[in-house]
């Protein structure tokens, strides 16, 4: 079938583009001697998770457990969960999860760290653990220095728990500009410092694990790493080109939409919105458009309801008529692929693959 | 189980706050003879929509095909698709639906309305239309006066449809200040004059369908109106609240999240991001900020990545600590329930019942 003979709106992965979006980073990867640890939240589907691993990835990453859950599938080596595990109920299954794959946790509390400990011990199990440090996100972590060795301390002594080393996510670092690169160099001496008080304090530093998909291919430059988990890298997409981290030749993920509505010159109302492509803004700018039109690049994609995008369709040279479809880069392919229950594995226009997401809302 | 026994994050339905606000705009479509058509994109589960038509809706309405197939298991009397039909295979399922039930479509042009209406004669069924006008909004819709009233002289002549009255959607209304009302103002002249024109032309007018969630007990100060179409009054949200239609007492719908890491006295950080409450801003302001914290009101809810949410703690009289479970009402719950594969019903602090949002992601 071609693409262009599919319902609408459909979510449509080129799988060449994956295939060499992937070889990419495993080439980066290993000229760098860096691990590749791929975030699976971006495609939240098996199939995906089997072409890295098979590409060189060393294990996989997730957020919930139960994205830990289905990627079992993927016959992993073994599993990062790089989120907090809190409550009895997530431990379990966690732990279900660990008798049949090694599992590491990221976590920045000992309030975490205990129940975790307390439950892995009670099953006979041991966990891994990376003490999360902030590097200057705000969100999780510990910030480095006294409550980074602090906590790593505690985790090296606490029995049921394994510590490896740190994690940290520079998500700070939106873009590669001067202040981007300025960021990535400090980001350097922060894990520096790391990793000479660790020798001096003798704490385990087999894994310093990090990295996003915009600061991927600098990752180099912080000497200290030896493991990188970018999600977004296997499709890329608005927010990447805008980072500067690729171009639009490099985004697999694109979403086929039918014009359903024209005010000729003006505007046109594609049959995906905040329900299709989410509400993400260009994280770069914050600016309030939402995706890349690749069948008519001069539209404006100004606005979304739920089921309506909007196209400012006034400075198009092609005219736009009911019935058109139109592909659409989404801003944001992790929060995208989340809302559509299957996806379309193609090559050119052709159909190779309808895939399920299934990791799709495992939000526990 | 109580809720506090729940994994998260998870959201909670309050069925006592749900059928309290049923009844009241039931009471209210009563006393105006309005006919009150729910708009079940907001709830996505043939549960409330049974509920709704129980409590005196006369059918119900939906915006995607998919939707349709799902509501059926609520055996409406008849359904209303409020949003254009567009592609081969979506109509071959939309009239499979209307050998089930009396189909109403809104639609703005003879582009959308001739292949449906070709559809439908080869299978031998009539397909409901209603003319769709713009009060404002700039989304779908020709405009009043001689736009609207070609569009309504073309559909009615066009054999396989039965051009029924027109519809529209004052989504440009979006809080109840002096602005507010003076648009509802403007709507009731908009509307008389596009009633008059009808009845001069001698075309049909049996249904006047509009109405939105915020101005929903203004309707009958849009005098030719007679159909109303809420979605989200069923639960209410954040948005609800800040446009003046409801108060925080009739929010039904709180989203379960647990605290996962916490900076004392600054930030904690929650299991639930934009995979877990959408990234809709708040619609009144456009600030960001994403939601009302029951348990602690002071908490700002000021970022979310996918799967965490940042709260600023600082003005919280009680102390916020790892593991703490927290109520969060969102901003905007028909983006919310789409992103959840069940939800639980609750009275008080009891859970009665998991529900699966069926129509979650029937995006086609």
């Amino acid at each position: 079938m071609r693409i262009w003979d599919l319902d609408t709106p459909a979510l449509l992965i080129d799988l060449d583009v994956v295939e060499r979006n992937l070889a990419r980073v495993a080439r980066y990867a290993a000229e760098h001697r860096l691990r590749l640890r791929p975030h699976t939240k971006t495609h939240k589907i098996p199939y995906f998770a089997r072409a890295q691993l098979r590409a060189g990835a060393v294990g996989l990453t997730v957020a919930k457990v139960g994205e830990a859950e289905v990627m079992l599938a993927a016959e992993p080596p073994d599993l990062l969960v790089a989120y907090p595990v809190v409550g009895e109920l997530k431990l379990q299954r966690l732990l279900d999860v660990a008798a049949r794959v090694p599992v590491t946790v990221s976590l920045d509390s000992m309030e975490v760290a205990e129940p975790l400990a307390r439950a892995a011990s009670k099953r006979g199990l041991e966990i891994g653990v990376l003490a999360e440090v902030d590097v200057g996100l705000g969100r999780v972590g510990v910030p480095p220095g006294k409550p980074l060795l602090e906590l790593a301390q505690q985790l090296e002594k606490t029995p049921g728990l394994k510590l490896r080393g740190v994690a940290f996510y520079p998500g700070h670092i939106k873009a590669l500009d001067d202040a981007g690169l300025k960021a990535i160099s400090a980001l350097d001496e922060t894990l520096s410092t790391v990793a000479s008080q660790f020798r001096e304090h003798g704490l385990p530093l087999e894994i310093v694990s990090g990295g996003s998909t915009p600061t991927l291919f600098h990752s180099h430059r912080v000497r200290s790493m030896n493991e990188i988990r970018p999600g977004t890298y296997i499709f890329n997409d608005r927010n990447t080109v805008a980072c500067g981290a690729c171009g639009w030749e490099d985004c697999a993920a694109t979403i086929l939409c039918t014009v359903v509505s024209v005010s000729p010159g003006s505007r046109a109302i594609i049959d995906g919105g905040s329900k299709t492509f989410s509400s993400d803004r260009l994280v770069t700018t914050g600016e309030a458009s939402y995706g890349y039109v690749v069948e008519a690049p001069e539209a404006v994609f100004y606005k979304l309801n739920e089921e309506h995008g909007f196209l400012d369709i006034s400075r198009c040279s092609r005219p736009i008529r009911v019935g058109d479809k139109l592909r659409v880069i989404p801003n944001h392919i992790c929060v995208a692929m989340n809302l559509h229950e299957t996806v379309y594995a193609i090559r050119k226009d052709e159909v190779e693959l309808e895939l399920r997401v299934e990791a799709r809302g495992k939000l526990r």
